[in-house]
């Protein structure tokens, strides 16, 4: 579906589209010290997981991450440490809606060439990191053609209307009733305008852009269903989902590299058969050749039938970083070592064993995640670096 | 705060309440094939942990599980091994609706001496885990004296009315409007006469019970706010969340077993000053005469100064079992050994660590997370049973 997605995407997207992504609220839900947008999820903050999902888009411009004033030094380093070029950092405002007017007028400042007026720009917010391209075309298209569109969701709970005295009233029928979620979508002429004219009571107290666009511009928003994976990162909870999420993704691929041997290669279809839940691809070498599956997957089996005890870890490490693979998601390597001839003495197994968690301790400095398994004919000795992926 | 509310709870509720706890929702939202009640966090089902939530307090006296015929078996099983004693588990019907009035009914048969008519019924759901004695106490008095009553939040999202053509119509003025959630309270007479008297329509499509009190009975609940936990586990992504916030309660408390040796005490002082993140208490030794201490957390730190090496931890883990510690949470055990004389030769070292590695492997079936570390006056040894705790 993604890969329909961005061919479809290239093709349909013909107009510049921008992103404001307001991120200038304050932690307090979390329970946490540190605003949730830059909590961090598998060592990397919330905030990057989410400017990638759009970043990664072709067709997608400018990025506008509106900060407030004492967070614009850490937002301008990750934006730095996580290679997000599209970025553009400014100030945010007291409230939500001050921040996106903000954002908008970035792209009003005609001499800034990382920001030219796009023709629909997306408003989204920093805490939700999920959010895939289909969603995205559907949004940005609807934008174009209906002048905004906004992603909805069904309502979760029933929804009442309370009394004064905190009695019910009376309980609204779901059918009818929707969730407003992000994206949303416009045509910046018409949310541009929109947040010119209107009025200081909805800069402090409105929540919803779909509405200022219908109040000030007639346009009414083209409403389209999305994933239940467009939720909120609000508390402390939401980034263990977040995690979780994160995590599964990482899951579902790995690329074994097997070298020419005969019994590699055998160990190696014998795995891939076994890890029919996963997408593999099995591969001879780590060259330059075979680029195109190493920037595939985080996950990776090595297989060596060499005597010489883990020497190929750095340069296949050293490979990894050349292509920018770690910077954004930890890699896992396990390291398969198969010795069919004589076991070696207890003692050498032990320096072997304290060279290679020493390696393991120094790589996962670059964000390398280093498993070790020896098999002998006789016994298999499992070195565990960090347990991090489930 | 959790206190206080107990010692309220005895002496306000001076009247029978029972819990109708629907569980016969299929899991197919969550992309699992178990349903999201059966799925087990930390080895445990997710509606253990709800149906303890009631069932811990004393002045609950009946827990009636509405269960789909095929899960049945499987609830009676969770009920032993938790030993759930106050569980009554009755067959669903084909909506939520209609199992909740087949819980209710079990009530009206009046031959059954563990389900008494009560003056409060609590409809509540199974995969709510996180519900306090404070929150069930308001709901439980509002509904007495008003005959209705049910736990709000606010609405997360802006709510929008949708035309027939899938756009915005207008959205909705969010402070006068609440999210509806569980628990919910009522007078048993009250619901009972309104499940006699509803409808098919009702039975089918209706998904608020404080609306069939409104409409067949004329009761107006009381609206009470509780806390962001009361959310739904629904998604995959929420057991993640799930298990995060259990974790967190677990890890808040720890008692350390010093002995009487004056460097374990000195030990035993300067962790408990560093642990100030937790609350601690320092005793002397697991016995009898303790209970109340061992029965207050799931955390153990043991300092042990004899050189038995670890002979003692099959004893404690023994005591444990014998105050039925281990049966709801898992229990994590960390075993400081002292040697403060001169080192051991390295192989009995090997024999020790072997020894400790199958003894934590045997306790972990019992549900307890032993963890070693042996401090010599040269050099640690840390040896990890099994990363639980976070
Ligand atoms: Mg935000
Ligand atoms: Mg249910």
């Amino acid at each position: 579906a993604e890969r329909s997605a961005a061919r479809l995407g290239c093709a349909a997207v013909d107009f510049p589209v921008a992103v404001v992504l307001p991120a200038g609220g304050s932690g307090e839900r979390m329970g946490l010290p540190t605003p949730k947008q830059f909590c961090t999820i598998l060592n990397r903050p919330l905030i990057s997981y989410t400017i990638q999902a759009f970043e990664r888009l072709s067709w997608i411009v400018t990025v506008v991450v509106v900060v407030a004033t004492e967070n614009h030094d850490l937002m301008l380093n990750i934006a730095r440490k996580y290679n997000h070029t599209k970025v553009k950092v400014v100030h945010g405002g007291t409230t939500r809606h001050r921040s996106i007017f903000n954002g908008l007028q970035a792209f009003s400042n005609t001499t800034d060439s990382l920001t030219p007026k796009p023709k629909v720009v997306i408003i989204h917010d920093a805490v939700r990191p999920f959010v895939e391209e289909d969603l995205l075309l559907k949004i940005t298209l609807a934008a174009k053609e209906q002048g905004a569109s906004g992603a909805i969701r069904p309502l979760v709970s029933t929804v009442i209307a309370t009394t004064s005295e905190g009695y019910l009233d009376h309980s609204l029928e779901r059918a009818k009733y929707r969730a407003s979620e992000m994206p949303q979508g416009f045509l910046y002429d018409i949310i541009f305008q929109a947040y010119q004219q209107c009025s200081e009571f909805d800069f402090e107290f409105g929540t919803e852009c779909l509405h200022l666009a219908l109040q000030y511009c007639g346009t009414n928003a083209k409403l389209i269903e999305g994933p239940p994976t467009l939720w909120k990162v609000t508390y402390k909870r939401d980034l263990a989902a977040a995690e979780a999420i994160i995590k599964e993704t990482l899951s579902m691929s790995a690329c074994i590299i097997a070298g020419a041997g005969a019994e590699a290669v055998e160990l190696a279809k014998m795995l891939q058969k076994n890890l029919n839940m996963m997408e593999t691809d099995v591969i001879s070498c780590a060259k330059e050749s075979n680029t195109e599956y190493l920037s595939k997957t985080q996950n990776f089996i090595h297989i060596s039938m060499s005597g010489s005890n883990f020497s190929g870890v750095p340069e296949m490490v050293k490979r990894f970083e050349d292509i920018g693979h770690t910077r954004l998601y930890p890699l896992v390597v396990v390291w398969v070592q198969l010795n069919m001839t004589k076991q070696s003495v207890d003692s050498q197994k032990t320096d072997e064993l304290t060279a290679f968690m020493g390696l393991a301790s120094e790589v996962i400095q670059g964000n390398v995640l280093l498993y070790g398994i020896e098999i002998n004919h006789s016994k298999v000795i499992f070195l565990m670096s960090y347990h991090y992926i489930c």
